[in-house]
């Protein structure tokens, strides 16, 4: 197990844009404001989503897409670093029209209608994604 | 995009009465505390659930009656300020007895059997709801 | 209801090992660094679950065992004291191959393909869990 321990950051609460993308909004703000370790937390509505579900067995992700409206009912996830810069790891529940809930991983392809997220940035030590043979996956190594 | 930064506030954890309003009761402790923007989270249980489902094109919300028993897996959200006093925007995913998964907009009509929250206050800039024109909803402007 | 006030604790991200138990490992985890009082959040992947529903009627839980893979959508919850150790009461959302989702009252049985844990300690009161004789759950009293 990796455990670290880490120091409060600082704390950001807003709104994403009509139209825009989820992930992609998330990620650009993460970018800029250069937060490299921290948590994540959305609610909201979408348009219309694509969430990505890990197939353990063949080591891919196959994209499900979702048509909408759907409500997002909990978009949880974590800030580390890929590559040397901000990455995002984000999995989604949203419900249809009848409260039916689905989801999974976030990926490109979740359009806002109405998005509140809130990021609490943690400092102290890197964690840093590569990709992990066992399972296939960028883990914390 | 809006993006506002915030300090520690204060954070509370607490149990919600057996046969109370999950809605009501929060949002009347968030109003005794005077707490203006924090992030909430809920688990528990409840007799039985009313969601409210967004409808995007008619803008109108329209409600879903769950009946129980349930389990609360997540009830995640935020709180801010409509008309001056503090309001509670939550999102809630259940379960029922086979453990499929439901959810929507909290609000009236959730009956708490068990329910344990986190609440995390914010100090920095008020966020106010607004009518917002494009999505019909009440949003931070 | 009960309402008690915390100041911020210890704060650790991590993650859990390939093929661990995500409730023992985590249990084990808030022990081991004698964590009284906090939240936990969880995303990532197993490889099969069990989760426990409650029979509100009858006050007992019944298991659903969900064959994997699963995503893990969503895992909260808290760490409170139960016969004077610390315990874990967490709730999860997972999703299948097609994402329709699942979830429950998480027991052991919950086998890690990749989990992501943030857990954030809580410092002040002791919330002790006691057999609530109206619901049958361990509560707060």
């Amino acid at each position: 197990m990796i455990v670290n321990e880490y120091k409060a950051g600082r704390e950001f609460v807003g709104r994403l844009d009509y139209g825009s993308d989820l992930f992609l909004s998330l990620l650009s703000l993460v970018r800029e404001k250069d937060i490299e370790t921290g948590v994540v937390e959305v609610i909201g509505a979408c348009k219309k989503s694509v969430v990505a579900i890990y197939d353990q067995d063949k080591k891919v992700y196959h994209n499900v897409a979702l048509e909408g409206p759907l409500e997002i009912l909990s978009c949880t996830g974590n800030i580390s670093k890929i590559d040397g810069k901000p990455a995002l790891h984000l999995h989604i529940v949203l419900s249809n029209h009848e409260g039916s809930a689905f989801g999974g991983h976030v990926v490109e392809g979740t359009e806002v209608f109405a998005g509140e997220f809130y990021i609490r940035e943690l400092l102290g030590p890197t964690l840093e994604r590569k990709r992990d043979e066992v399972t296939g996956l960028n883990l914390w190594g």
